[in-house]
């Protein structure tokens, strides 16, 4: 039984079997005290070796980071912090841990913890966080299964490239250096596995598309790549993407749809993980004693979720969004480091100010400008106050976190669509079966993406992503 | 609202809106029935146009593939196989189709379908089965999550060959032919984008058990690839797999999730997909009906699920499974191609016979060959009657698919771990982390792999692997 069940079993003397990790063993002339911890649940739960009652010889043993089993009876515990404990009567040490167990019960860094990814998962912290994931990603199936979406595995090793631009990873059966050349001297890619060239996936989007014309909503859930060499906290060079598409959806049906999917998920996380969420909040206010008053947050992390699950997001449309940037203070005063203009790339100091200074609630921006978004967003038929040609895009802001989620109504129209992958230089060949759907029973449809890793940090109030992935790759690192 | 759910309604004369794509037209003099499918459920709505109710103009539009709206009466139907329609008042074309659209209401080849697999959704078989197959996907989750497991997503690039010896795509974004050198000569992994020469991952176990070693239950459910070049009816190159790994869990324990795990699915498929399950039962009975009375199933689909539910797996060690093999009647006419001996990898004909021809159901076998498993796999410490060492492997084998399941006890011992490495010939190194589990508090633990398409094969009832995942990779074949 797991020490998550049996934390809720009324103790009352009966037999029981424990088995975990030694978190602490802490001695006394005739008592022992084992905390035991096997990531079912943030809580331990304590043995008590009375005197003489398990050899010293296996006492020696069960130290810090060793994995035990403890048989004995199950009884009220007197002591604080914990309402059972469990009287040995015998104790099986399954694997020790000597000196050189790296994760002993001190504080450890992140960044010290990151080297030992493999063992990582056993600290308080990084058990919370993924136990967390966890929640957070079954809650995402619940959700769209209780909405009759469709699971759809779109491929991962793909010929298309969904952004028109993206930098991506290769993938071959070639010998490096030793791929066969045509008579023209070119790569002969005929010869390789698939027959073509291909690569990782940047988006299921396409493919889902193709789902979504048929079985009217699905959702992907799978790894996406980025070969960007971009060493921050925030990019991974592999994460997972929650991608819907919903046919007959317009924007505002896809903005009511993004909003509710993120306030269930963490509805789901604060309902079903309140002790790992306290337990991070409680690490958080911690880290945060270290910064100046006016660099803490002004929610905690619990307070923070439950305002984004209680407050309608503030919707307005990009043209608004800079109207109110160049009447900022910020802008009067010069001190955005990019300038405002309509027809720029919202920069994070711009996102940032709306949702944090401005709004101070996660905001859905709409209708950005044309030439900012991917080809396959829909235009927009009039301007409605824009300078500028507009497409249905939709990006919704996080505090903190920035973009979270970016989507948009598609492009249904076939000339349309093809005249914009034209303009943007994407060979129609490469794409004939997406193009082919808008030529055999189109239909408005729209989806988006979100970030998963993203959505874990935000739920975790954690500050580096590669923190809430197991095994983070980035640049120059795939270890693990 | 969309079909499945308008179907769940009482029809009473109230307005409605049906958005689908057609599916047949059949026109009289005064009176139209067109026939609308959502992908929601197999079932159609049928709207009733009445005598002029709808301009010639837009019903002429309305053709088999194209997509529409229809407002309209919801109305009980005197008509035969349904018990509502829709009296249409106004029609909206979104997207027309015209004679070129390929799926027109007629019966398509498998085959013919895989090249439109854009499209192939549409029909009511793909419909069907990608109905099932999230379904199914959703079980696994709702399984695993009910038993206190915790979803792991384990790295998809890897530097690392969980098998020791499998195909690997290379994943680089070296320029092909142009990778940099070392002085000696040798490719210069280290200015690759991970700094190291990286792989597809053929498996998450590796990881996935440093996750059960601190959460003691996790699962995977990612995508996984082998590089091999076999175009059978059985292999893909990019495939879905399901990995349980729980600490604390012994062989015995191992075979009892794997048997629970699959009939809760299973179930779960039974309960939630009967419609579809029926519709593809029918289309089974119709494709045997051309092949002689000896070659087609003893059950029908239904059937053939209920009686996996229902029954126990037979279970019996790899030794007992030679020797009922070396009893048989093909042994004894020699009619095996491949001749039963004890040590041999059991052949496909060997599974058969035990599955279909011997017991009749499921069989979980153990114990086999330590030479002809995987090095991770843990030793046995006795023979047990074996002629050779064994080790705690098990697979699960299912009529019409064989290996469904494969997975084992892990080797929890050091020192054996360290031994088979280096007899197998991997490079200790290069799974340091893998290896330091087995130091820092080692735990008995089990786990497993299930092919999820083979799943899905054997829950349709289709028969090529090709039709049971959305995007197909396969040897000179990444389309779409």
């Amino acid at each position: 039984m797991q020490i998550k069940e049996i934390l809720k079993l009324t103790p009352e003397g009966q037999s029981i079997v424990v088995k975990g990790w030694v978190k602490t063993k802490r001695g006394q002339s005739n008592i022992v005290f084992i905390n035991i911890n096997d990531g079912s649940t943030l809580k331990n739960i304590q043995a008590v070796v009375e005197n003489g009652k398990i050899s010293e010889d296996i006492l020696k043993l069960a130290t810090t980071g060793s994995a035990i089993a403890v048989t004995g009876k199950l009884v009220a515990s007197a002591g604080a912090g914990q309402t059972m404990e469990v009287l040995a009567e015998t104790i099986e040490v399954y694997g020790t841990a000597d000196e050189s167990y790296p994760i002993q019960p001190k504080k450890h860094s992140l960044e010290f913890l990151r080297e030992k990814a493999h063992l990582r998962f056993r600290t308080n912290v990084f058990g919370a966080v993924f136990r967390i994931r966890h929640a957070l990603a079954y809650a995402v199936h619940k959700f769209y299964n209780e909405q009759g979406f469709f699971y759809l595995h779109t491929p991962i090793i793909t010929a298309s490239d969904a952004e028109g631009a993206g930098e991506m990873f290769r993938v071959s059966t070639f010998e490096p250096n030793k791929a066969p050349l045509t008579p023209e001297g070119n790569i002969d890619f005929s010869q390789d596995f698939f027959g073509r060239e291909t690569a990782l996936t940047v988006s299921g989007q396409l493919e889902g598309e193709l789902g979504a014309l048929a079985l009217s909503r699905i959702y992907t859930f799978g790894p996406t790549f980025r070969a960007e060499n971009s060493n921050t906290s925030r990019h991974l060079a592999e994460f997972w993407m929650i991608e819907p598409e919903v046919a007959f959806f317009e924007l505002e049906d896809n903005m009511n749809l993004a909003e509710s999917f993120v306030k269930y998920v963490i509805s789901y996380a604060l309902e079903n993980c309140k002790e790992d969420l306290e337990f991070l909040e409680n690490r958080l206010l911690e880290e945060e004693k270290q910064k100046p008053q006016n660099e803490r947050s002004e929610l905690k992390l619990i307070e923070k979720l439950k305002f984004v699950v209680e407050n309608d997001f503030e919707r307005l449309t990009y043209t608004e969004a800079i109207d109110i940037l160049l009447k900022s203070k910020p802008a009067q005063k010069k001190q955005f480091q990019y300038e405002v203009a309509w027809g720029i790339d919202l920069q994070s100091e711009h996102e940032r100010y709306l949702v944090e200074k401005h709004f101070k609630k996660p905001v859905i921006l709409t209708n950005y400008p044309k030439e900012i978004k991917a080809f396959y967003m829909k235009q927009d038929d009039e301007l409605n106050g824009a300078p500028g040609a507009t497409v249905r895009a939709m990006d919704v802001l996080f505090p903190g976190i920035g973009e979270i989620i970016g989507g948009s109504q598609r492009e249904d129209n076939y000339e349309k669509l093809m005249a914009r992958v034209k303009e943007v230089g994407i060979d129609p060949e490469n794409i004939w079966w997406y193009l082919e759907t808008r030529k055999f029973g189109s239909a408005p449809h729209s989806g988006f993406g979100l970030g998963f890793e993203r959505l874990v940090l935000f739920v975790t109030g954690m500050t580096n992503i590669r923190d809430v992935i197991p095994f983070p790759r980035t640049p120059k690192n795939a270890e693990f």
